[in-house]
């Protein structure tokens, strides 16, 4: 979980990259009464904020992704559920109630998997597929290289494949006698390095749900997502976790925001620790972020509760430095909050 | 005390940016005779230092802010008395006898509670009220939060509300013998997060005292100040106590002297550590300096005399950078005696 | 085989500069065949990667270049041999069958002995000659000096020159005899300070191989290379060993490539530890890389088997991190992929 | 000896400085011959380095300024020896024979005693008189005043001064009898704060000597040495040991250069600690260096071969830096042979 791609310096820029810009608080603005709302595709969140997917959860809890569903569900915070889940689709959403969740995709070379994948989603009350972009290979990781640490041959996080008929049509053999041939299967099936632009119209025909694609890092790709007609994107490296040498995600969010031009939101994530680096990400022109990392951390320490415990935390602090900054909504925090660090904020 | 907000990122970049201003001294010039005095308010101060408003002082020793005051008005020093002071308004006016003093105002969400303390203030011979308005409400400090710590919970810090007799008619019944009462009054009321630039007025009509606003960070809310009729402002953002991730403090020190420009005294604080850093501050555009941290340090280890030596060898410290570099006195240390750190002196 | 020049600050510099530049990946393009293959003097190498000439290697392991030449022929990387071969010309050739080779020539002031050496490699089928150009004098070696170190006093080092026969015929006693007259003998005439431009002429008349020029760090010393008939030139600070204090080899790259303007491939090393670097480093103009120390760390650990494994790890990377940025080969991994380092992407 | 002044901060911005330039070698140059020579004052030096002043060195050897002395005549370096000598003028000249040597001087408030100390220099063969500008005040040195350390009052490091008949005259009982009379003297007498650029009028009838003037960091004051009749400068910052916060000596190097336009040779130190720091600062326009701190470890380690030892390997290593960069003398290695640090040379 806490590794990364590499020598892992995408990972460290990502986290310094909030560094190189600074907040210029106001002062003397009344900021009794604060809202963290914003709205995305049409319904009103409690803050700008989403939990990233996240997969294997079982790793590191028990609960795994049933339990920060959950604690997303408590706090009003949407759930990105991971293609890569513990636990079903079925029994995530079970969990989370009328929860607002997400399904995060990774495209499969077997289309008719997607479809069964996604439509399943629908089914169970997911409200957008996620389709990540970035991870059409899986990344250089060296901490699971040194330890031997492949965790779908040990039947982890393919929960979401093992339950599903159309994977299941695939093996000679169920997966309960035959593990192996699934899990051969599954690393043969899973990601299709061949993903381009046009295929993404087969999925826009076989969903009614929003589609937002996930790891852009270029202007012309935002573009190019818009117009394949892409609901939403989202700026992200992986965390770092993907191209070891790439750029931080902040520092082509500008870039991607002024290519959007309005027309779809801009969501992030990568690097975020703090309350201060979300309304940095929000400044810039992001209209939510995802929380990934931290959120595993106290699944770790303390399952639901933990989880809980980060989200109300980070939340916390985003409202604080938000209303210590002279806002009282996130309208309030734009551009002209921050400032390029240095000595005379000239870059 | 040693504690910041959030990451602690503000306060390390507040030292830091020191560091991006260096001093080119001149030579041969006479400063057999040197001076480190300035004006203020129209009264000479011995050096372009003030100690700067801490409160809970009792936390490092249980004399607190009356050795501080002490101290100051041994050396001449004005002293700044933090609203949240552990020892009372009239008894550390006492403890420093005729020594220059100023108050230091949390801004409370009852006005008549902030006429008495300013009253009381200005009957115990404080000649300035220094308006906090970068704490409107309290940062996110994890140190204290992973320690559970709040002072006032347990009767630290409120010496000036619970000796207050517009504080004590709010309570059911007398601190004394309701302490968690009187704390969840305080907690309720000495904070006003709706404090916006209209409110000043009030305070203007209920005091003949200079207005001092601190915590100023852009050049627009120092244009406002002054419109509001602050006597002085203070470039400030609270040691890094209250947005973790915003400016250091010496960065917009240009800005906020450029939009003054010389219509009032700008003060400045967060960061300091030595002379040098005086100094720099000085040069920037600063009339003095409110020294903070370092004196709760000397307070820890020796009381009266540990804030007087720490108070002396910051003098000391710059009264010889001054004259190395070929000053006689603070007017002769300029702009001009400042480059960017860097190959060649631009940015 | 660690230790670098002086304070070895060149040597931590070539690895940073590779920091200050990254990549931007592309999303949705098809990856599903990628190649790494690149055209070198009309052949198609497998990766744009060769073995930088190290000499010495008996010193990490008793096979030394034999095992780091037959790794090297096992995946179809070139090898290039140290003219300080631990192994002479000959068994080295024997070793790796028809793998590719390149012997890299220290130009020494006995012009015959030049030509003997040349005309064996040729003979043993190495298809280059590398003339290092920033070894005429040995660097500034403090853990050498450190240890009282000097290898060819030892006769470690020096096969190429006691097989030699005109090295031989220029010693009094056979060197089995008299290995401390051989030594002297090697330390007279190894080197030549006063190698410079026209003395090419003596080489290129010598040989049918195409002469390749190490250790370019300027402009105009590339136009001169090229000039003077190079077949291509290396960008190299010889890994910080010579010159300490001077430029980051990267830093210099675009600098020769434009100055080269596609005349004749332009390589690179210096610094290279990862997947990304490799790829940076041909997204600045090189053609290829040449792997030094990171190969020898494998020598050290497993010999041939240690080799073999650095150099799949280092291609696997490469082929990864292209991938993952969207591109299924290195025509398509151009300047366009990366940006400088900072906030806004503009140096 | 290590210390230097406040938190050590432009003593380490010294040391740092030296990064900000990288060398850009040249190849194929005939390096055969190479001279490290200058010329000063009409004479040929055998290299571009000076011992810099440095006093009180009985504190790390017994043998003290005698045995560097020793060391720079036995290898043609000039020896510049400190006012706060542990040994007598005269002594030192005897230590040293032909040695060249210049004698620096702390201005006095007692201007028989300056011309005292010039005169029995200029007696015992001392070539020239460099007056150090930055030292009319002692810094504020925190490893000395933890230590409660000042040597003169245990009658160290006043040889010059206890051996003086102006001195002795000014005492009234002889210092063999009242050590404590004679330290209270020195304190009152060695330094004179209001030393202005008209006193140096003064100095120059006094001597026939050249006069050098040493810590000139400003344009303009290198202007008016020159003016003022200087022989030459010394850009300095007494290696970070007077002004905490003072740009680093290498900086303002360019500026100083170009001030005084070749009219006077333009010395340097602060800082130095390897070859390619003394290159760099001679690249930059400095005719010659001073080499401080490192001798002094090479003096407490090893007395005399210390010295020597330290000067051979300083001497070395700016021999073999200026050789592999392709430069047979020191005329070649200019400003073309750097560039600033950064990802295109570029400010």
């Amino acid at each position: 979980m806490a590794g990364s791609a590499g020598g892992e310096r995408t990972a460290r820029a990502n986290v310094a990259a909030f560094d190189r810009w600074e907040i210029v608080p106001r002062v003397m603005t009344d900021v009794g009464q604060r809202s963290l709302a914003v709205e995305l595709f049409g319904e009103r969140l409690p803050a700008p904020v989403l939990l990233a997917p996240i997969g294997v959860l079982s790793l590191v809890h028990p609960e795994g992704e049933l339990a920060a569903a959950r604690a997303a569900a408590e706090l009003g915070v949407p759930y990105v559920l991971s293609c890569a889940s513990s636990h079903p689709i079925e029994e995530v959403a079970q969990a989370m109630g009328d929860g607002r969740r997400w399904f995060q995709l990774y495209w499969s070379r077997d289309r008719e998997l997607n479809a069964s994948l996604v439509g399943r989603a629908e089914r169970a009350g997911f409200s957008a597929i996620v389709v990540t972009l970035d991870t059409k290979i899986l990344g250089w990781r060296e901490r699971d290289l040194a330890r031997g640490y492949l965790p779908f041959l040990r039947g982890e996080g393919v929960a979401n494949y093992l339950s599903d008929p159309v994977f299941r049509s695939r093996l000679g053999r169920p997966p309960e006698e035959d593990p192996a041939g699934a899990a051969a299967q599954f690393l043969g099936l899973a990601l299709d390095p061949t993903l381009a632009w046009p295929d993404l119209a087969h999925l826009r025909e076989r969903t009614r749900l929003p589609i937002v694609l996930k790891g852009i890092l270029r202007a012309e790709d935002a573009e190019r997502a818009v117009a394949a007609g892409a609901a939403a994107v989202v700026v992200s490296n992986h965390g770092g976790r993907q191209v070891d040498g790439s750029v931080p995600a902040l520092s082509v969010l500008p870039d991607v925001v002024r290519s959007v031009g309005g027309r779809v939101p801009v969501l992030f994530d990568s690097g975020l620790r703090r309350g201060a680096d979300a309304l940095k990400a929000l400044a810039l022109g992001a209209r939510a972020v995802l929380l990934g990392r931290p959120y595993v951390w106290g699944l770790a320490l303390d399952g639901v509760a933990g989880v809980r415990s980060v989200i109300e935390r980070f939340l916390a602090e985003i409202d604080l430095t938000m209303g210590l900054s002279g806002c009282a909504d996130l309208a309030g925090f734009d551009a002209g909050m921050l400032r390029p660090a240095g000595p005379d904020g000239r870059r």
